[in-house]
């Protein structure tokens, strides 16, 4: 680890927030160098309460997500955010609604908004978000909020980062069969129905209901279903005391520790999965090899199972070495 | 391979439905044997041309595909639908929608649909999907469909699959920038606002045509934007038509070759990932280390990079075995 590493984390430990951000570039490249300042800070996690707000799009998270920092912030709690926005497989980047967002709280320094844009096709993603929660929890912020387009379906699972997961949906849109899933039903610790004065919202809160009523199970935590306008804040307090009901309910059941092995579990296998194929697309020799067998899976003259077999045989090889 | 895969795959060859089924089944399972029976069939593949057909929960993907199969049908084309859900990280399974659906076309030799749900979480479906789809076109369908929830961010990335991507959208879900991005914009070669008697359509077209617009390349294929019906056919005979005209143009353009090799190296990557990280799940001895290590990185004795390097170092030893 560089000596400017060891400085940057020294910082990060005493609430400096232009070193978080450092860090956080730093663990979007995913390098040694990285995964070395991960290890280092590592033992300054695990403090804060993680939690994800995940719905489709339009659903309104962000306006929600803006509204429950003000919430927090008026409890006096510091707040970290990671907006993730796996939507471009090509481009990656900032959007401008982000940065307008982020000018809105800039003036506070107890609020901390990351946006995070897809980097690649290497599903580097998942890892980097975890690294970045990492980063928040080890600047101190007592709530961090991952914020996320989807359910059980992104890149980014929700529920392996997430402690509670807050599921948005609006009217209107979910009138179907597809929307109400056991699936995504199952994920969600706190459901809320957002833009709650559209037609449809008595609809989809008995939807919900039903659907919830079916998965049901005698005991444990029951989730409640919330109205909101984020827009206009109505319900969002609702909603923050929801949170905390849930983050209560984890600690005295118990059930915390099945919920951070999970999480724990779902980074181990992110790391390993990438750290083993990001060699196929970083070393010049194992390109070359991985090119050559596209082109005869291509031709037919291989097909891709025993194309693996040999890209795993070679990495193998090379690894041991 | 047994006896009984060898006999599938010829009967397979033949375009004996219920083999296709049985293999499709064996293919889910993600053992050596469908790895076997894959690598078999695999030299009868690479003549249907896949279409993908994506957009949110909600959109009339499932209504539209099936007019799709009609107006397929009606130009004496073979279909295979593969219907991606993989919205349920728990339960898995078909819905109730799909099994009616299914019925519809259930007399009719020359189209088979297999819905897919989430097989547990070690990201099988990604796999699975491509293995289903070889098979969809060894059994000679010359029309192969993926249907599949969200674009760029879900667990199968439409684009690492299809040739032709079918971006579904619908009137006032989609009405502030979040639906709008680049990257979801990118990956769309036809654009289809369905739903499109509902309020909002006009506006919708023309945040679309805005978003092309900023896009456009001087030359190359400009994807066209059609309002559609799915629920009384309006407007589907257009999306067959632009659907073939961009196939037309990846062929005479020469595209086709670079759409190829996305897939592959898609393909491959996918195999080499997980034939990797699968072994942390079967073999009990990994099992346990991994176990041991989550407990580890709970308690914050290590940190998820030492870890990670422990068990790629365990694994790659063991394969040396």
């Amino acid at each position: 680890m560089t000596q400017d590493t060891r400085k940057l984390i020294k910082q990060l430990l005493k609430g400096n927030r232009r070193a978080a951000a450092r860090l956080m570039t730093l663990a979007e490249s995913m390098s040694p160098e990285a995964h070395a300042a991960i290890k280092q800070l590592y033992p300054h996690t695990g403090k804060a309460h993680i939690i994800g707000v995940t719905g489709p799009p339009g659903s309104g998270k962000s306006t929600l997500v803006d509204k429950l920092i003000e919430e927090f912030r008026a409890q006096g709690r510091t707040v970290g955010v990671v907006a993730v926005d796996p939507s471009s497989p090509f481009t990656g980047g900032a959007l401008l609604g982000d940065r307008i967002r982020m000018n809105r709280f800039a003036s506070d320094h107890d609020v901390f908004i990351r946006s995070m844009g897809s980097r690649g096709s290497l599903g580097g993603l998942a890892w980097a978000t975890h690294d970045v929660v990492h980063i928040l929890d080890a600047l101190g912020k007592d709530i961090i909020i991952v914020e996320t387009v989807g359910a059980g379906q992104a890149e980014v699972d929700i529920i392996q980062i997430a402690e509670t997961v807050v599921l948005l949906s609006v009217p209107g849109l979910g009138d179907d069969i597809q929307t109400i899933k056991a699936g995504i039903m199952e994920i969600g610790n706190v459901f809320v129905i957002n833009k709650a004065d559209l037609d449809g919202a008595d609809r989809r809160y008995a939807e919900l209901q039903m659907a919830l009523e079916l998965d049901r199970k005698p005991d444990g935590w029951q989730p409640p279903i919330l109205k909101a306008i984020a827009t206009t804040g109505e319900g969002v307090s609702e909603v923050v005391k929801a949170i905390q009901s849930h983050h209560d309910y984890l600690i005295e059941s118990g059930e915390i520790a099945q919920n951070r092995e999970r999480r724990y579990c779902a980074q181990l296998e992110t790391i390993v999965e990438h750290s083993f194929i990001r060699k196929l697309f970083v070393e010049p020799e194992e390109q070359a090899l991985f090119q050559q067998l596209v082109q005869e899976v291509n031709e037919r003259k291989t097909d891709p199972y025993t194309a693996a077999e040999r890209l795993i045989l070679h990495l193998i090889k090379q690894k041991g070495n």
